[in-house]
C-alpha cells in the first residue's frame, strides 16, 4: 500500500454511532479507514459512504490491514460497548500499532478503566484518549459534542479533525482538550447525570401541567414549543414539543400516552450519584432523577401500591394519574409558574453537576475549565441549550465561583422565579403529584442559601450518644457535654429553667 | 498458666467502646482477658473492672500472653479503628491463634473488607465474624444491639455471651445471627443510614417548629418529651427533649443555640447511599440526610450565599433562620401536623433501608430476616423505637412484603397522616425553610403509590435521540419511532392534528 493511499485516521466498531461518526469525519475531507469484526458492517458503511456523496472512506477487513492503512502517527477511534469489548479491541489493534500511535475510546466508559488502559498501552509507547461523545446517532453524523481526555499529544495529532467534526456554535467548535487521564470520560459521565436531571424535571413539568392543569397533548406541544423560544430554549424542550405532536399508528390518540412508564438507563447516572457521595457533593436533583428511573421500573409494585393505598382510604382527588384538572387552578398562571419552576430547578441541577466536576478536578489535578465545558455543551449534545452560554459567562466572570446559585445573574433569576417555583411545588405536594426533582432542587436552594441550619441539633445528638464533640459559634475548640446528666438534673420539665 | 485461670473470651482495643464492652461482658459473669498496644489502657480497664465491682477481667500486655490466656476454641473481639488497624491487629493475634479459634471485628467496617479477611484467616483455619455494634459508649456498657455476621460456628461459640451482653427487650436479646460473609457489617451500615435519616427528619421538625411556629427551646423540650410518649417514642426523640433543656455554661440561653451548625460524619451514611444506587434502590430520604451533612459543612459558603441572595432581593420573611413566627400559623395545629409529618416521613425512610437490605440479601444470598433485624434494633441501638416492633410484625405477617408502605397497617397510618404531612411540607416550601428529608419522603411516597408515572415521556425522549426503543401499555414488544420526522411532517403546530 503506497503512502499516497493511506488514510488520515481510522475507526473501529461500526454500529450506528460508529458508522455515523466515520461518515462525518470523511465528509469533512479526512480520508478514513473503517473496520468491524463483522465484515457486513464494513460493507454497509462503505456503501453508505458511496451513496452519501462518495466520501473518502475505505473499508478494511483485518486489524492488521486496518492499522497498516493509516498514516503515522496513527489515530484509531474505537466505538464499541464499554468494558471488555474495549479491552478486546485494544488487544487486537495494539499488536500492529507502533510507538506514538494513539487509540481513542469514544464510548461511555468508566473513567478508571480509561486510566488503567492509559497505563497499560503506555508500556508499548502508545498514546490514549478517553473521549466522551454526546449527541446520539444524529450528533455523531452531523456534529457531536466531544470531550477528549488523556494524552495531550494524542489530542494535538487529531485536533484539526475534531474541530471540524464537532458541532459548531458561534463561539467555536464543541470540542476542547478536557484534561489528563480519564477526565474526558468523567466529564461525559456528569454531562449524562445532568441530562438525567433535565429529563426528570421536564417529565415533572409535563406531569403537573397534565394532572394539575389538565392540559391536553396538543396544548402541551404548543406550550413546550413556546418555551423553546425563551429562556428554556434547548434540544430537550424542542424534542418534547415534537413528541406531543405524534399520533399513534392506529390513529387513536397520541403515541406518548401508549408508552409504558418504565424508564431504562445505562450506568452513567448511577456513577454520577455515587461519585457525588464519594466527593461530599450534594447532587439531590440528579439523584432524584436516578431514583425515579428505579421507581419507574417497579411498575407492578406501583400498581398494587396504588390499589392498597386506595383501600386504605387514599382519595382519587390526590391525583392518582387520572388526568383530572385540579379545580380552582388558573391554567394560564400555572403554565407560567411551571416554566419558572423548571428553569430555577434546572439551575440548581447544573450547579450540582458543575460542583461535582470541580471537586473531582481538585482531587485529580485535572484543572478542568468549567466555563469551557459549558461552552462545548452548547451544541451537539443532548443537554445543548442557550442557557449554557450564561453558565459559560458566569465562570468567565469568576472562575472560582462557589456555585452557580451565587452568580449575580443566576441569583437574581432564582429570586425572581422563587415565588412561582414555590407555588408549583406546593400545589404538586397538595395534589399528590410527585415532583422529586423540583422538590430536591428547591430544598437544595433553601439549604444552601441559609446561613444557619438545624445541623446544630444533629451535632448535639451525636455528642450526646457518641461523644463526637461539637464546635461553638462563639469560640474555637471542640466541646463535649454530659447532656443527659445535666438535663435530668434539672428535674421536672424545663419550666423550672425559666 | 493453668486452664482454671483461662478466660472465656478476649477483647483487644481498649478505647471507651472497647473498655465498656469488656466490662459489660465481665459483669455478665464471663471471665474476659483484655489487651491494648498502649499498656496504660490495659491498666485503666483493669482498674475500672475493680472499682465497678471486682469484675472477672484480666489485663494482658502482649498478644501472645493475651491469646494464651483464653479457653479454646478462642474467641477474640477486636474494637479498633476500621481499615488498616484491624488488619494489623489480626496479624498480631493470628500468629498465636490456632485452627477453630475466632476473631470478631466489632467496628464499623466496610463489608467487603470483612469478606476479604474471612477468606484470609480461613487459610489458617481461623473463623471470623464481622459484628456491628450499635448503642454508642452507653450501649456498649449496658447493652448494645449486636449484628454478628460470618461463620455460623463462630457465632454459636459465643452465643451464650452475646445473648446476655446485648440489650434485652420483651421479645428477647437484641442479637441474632445475621448471615454469612459481611452481612453483619452491611446491616450495621444500613442501620446507620437509617439513623442519619431519623436525625435529619428530627432536625427538620425542630427547624419548622422553631422558624415557622416560633417555638422556644423550652417549648421544644416539652413537645419532644410529649412526642416520646406516643407513636414517635424512641431514643432519638427522648435525647432531643433532653438537649433542649440544657442551658449554656455561662447561663446565658440554651447550649443548643451555641452549637455550630456543621455536622460531622463517618463513612457508613455515604456507603449506604452508594450501595442503594448500586442496587437500583431509591433511598432519597437517607440520601437527603447525607446531602444535608455535606451542605452543613459549607458554613462559609452558606453565609455568603445568604448575603448574595439577600442583595438579589430575597426577603427575610423567607425564613433566613431569623426565628420569626410566620404570621397566621396556628401553633397548636402546626405542632400536631409536624408530629404526623415526622412519623410518615420516618416510615418512608425505613421502607428504603429495609428494601436496600433485601436487595443486597438477594444479591449475596444472605437470607436476611427483615423482621428479625427490626426486632434486634428495638433495644440498645441509636434507632431503637417502639415503632420497630410494628415493622417486625409487618414482616412477620408477610415476609415478602414489597415495601413497608403497602403493609395494611402502615398504609392506613400514612393515609391518615398525609394531609398533615402535605400541610407541613407546603408550609415549609412557602416559608423557605428547607425540609429535604420530609420532601424526599413525600415525593418517594407519591411516586411509589402511582400506577402511572410521567416516565413515558422520558422513554419517548430516549427513543427519539438515542433510538433506545420503548414498550407499549397495550401490546408486548420493543418499538422505535421516527418522532421528529413524523412531528415535523404534520407541519405548523398541532392544531392541524385535531
Amino acid at each position: 500500500m503506497e503512502s499516497a493511499t493511506l488514510s488520515r485516521i481510522g475507526l473501529a466498531g461500526l454500529a450506528v454511532m460508529g458508522q455515523n461518526l466515520a461518515l462525518n469525519i470523511a465528509e469533512k475531507g479526512f480520508p478514513i479507514s473503517v473496520y468491524n469484526r463483522t465484515s457486513s458492517k464494513v460493507d454497509e458503511t462503505v456503501e453508505r459512504a458511496r451513496s452519501e456523496g462518495s466520501l473518502p472512506l475505505t473499508g478494511q477487513y483485518t486489524p492488521r490491514d486496518f492499522v497498516l492503512s493509516l498514516q503515522r502517527p496513527r489515530s484509531v477511534i474505537i466505538l464499541v460497548k464499554a468494558g471488555a469489548p474495549v479491552d478486546q479491541t485494544i488487544a487486537a489493534l495494539s499488536d500492529h500499532l507502533e510507538p506514538g500511535d494513539c487509540i481513542i475510546d469514544g464510548g461511555n466508559e468508566w473513567y478508571e478503566n480509561t486510566e488503567r488502559r492509559i497505563a497499560h498501552v503506555s508500556d508499548k509507547g502508545l498514546l490514549y484518549l478517553g473521549m466522551g461523545v454526546s449527541g446520539g446517532e444524529d450528533g455523531a453524523r452531523n456534529g457531536p459534542s466531544l470531550m477528549p481526555g488523556g494524552h495531550r499529544q494524542a489530542y494535538d495529532n487529531i485536533h484539526d479533525i475534531l474541530t471540524k467534526v464537532a458541532a459548531q456554535v458561534e463561539d467555536g467548535p464543541c470540542v476542547t482538550y478536557i484534561g489528563q487521564g480519564g477526565s474526558g470520560n468523567f466529564v461525559k459521565m456528569v454531562h449524562n447525570g445532568i441530562e438525567y436531571g433535565d429529563m426528570q424535571l421536564i417529565s415533572e413539568a409535563y406531569d403537573v401541567l397534565k394532572h394539575v392543569g389538565g392540559l391536553s397533548n396538543s396544548e402541551l406541544a404548543d406550550i413546550f414549543a413556546e418555551w423553546n423560544r425563551g429562556e428554556l430554549e434547548s434540544f430537550l424542550i424542542e424534542i418534547t414539543a415534537d413528541i406531543f405532536k405524534v399520533k399513534d399508528d392506529d390513529g387513536e390518540g397520541f403515541l406518548v400516552d401508549k408508552i409504558l412508564d418504565k424508564t431504562g438507563m445505562k450506568g452513567t447516572g448511577k456513577w454520577t450519584v455515587q461519585q457525588a457521595a464519594e466527593l461530599s457533593i450534594a447532587a439531590p436533583t440528579i439523584a432524584a432523577s436516578l431514583d425515579c428511573r428505579y421507581l419507574s421500573g417497579l411498575k407492578e409494585e406501583r400498581e398494587s401500591a396504588a390499589a392498597v393505598l386506595k383501600e386504605a382510604g387514599l382519595s382519587d382527588e390526590l391525583g392518582l394519574g387520572l388526568g383530572r384538572n385540579v379545580s380552582g387552578v388558573d391554567k394560564k398562571r400555572l403554565i407560567d409558574d411551571v416554566r419558572q419552576a423548571l428553569y430555577a430547578s434546572k439551575i440548581c441541577s447544573y450547579a450540582q453537576g458543575m460542583n461535582l466536576l470541580r471537586a473531582k478536578s481538585n482531587e485529580q489535578g485535572w484543572n478542568l475549565n468549567l466555563g469551557e465545558l459549558a461552552r462545548i455543551w452548547k451544541g451537539g449534545c443532548i443537554i445543548r441549550a442557550v442557557f449554557l452560554d450564561r453558565i459559560k459567562k458566569a465562570y468567565q466572570r469568576n472562575p472560582n465561583l462557589a456555585s452557580l446559585i451565587v452568580d449575580p445573574d443566576f441569583a437574581r433569576e432564582m429570586v425572581q422565579r422563587q415565588a412561582a417555583w414555590r407555588r408549583v411545588v406546593g400545589l404538586a405536594v397538595s395534589a399528590g403529584i410527585s415532583t422529586p426533582g423540583m422538590c430536591a432542587s428547591l430544598a437544595y436552594f433553601d439549604t444552601y442559601r441559609r446561613a444557619r441550619l438545624p445541623a446544630n441539633l444533629v451535632q448535639a445528638q451525636r455528642d450526646l450518644f457518641g461523644a463526637h464533640t461539637y464546635e461553638r459559634v462563639d469560640r474555637p475548640g471542640a466541646f463535649h457535654t454530659e447532656w443527659t446528666k445535666i438535663a435530668r438534673r434539672t428535674g421536672t420539665g424545663v419550666g423550672a429553667l425559666n
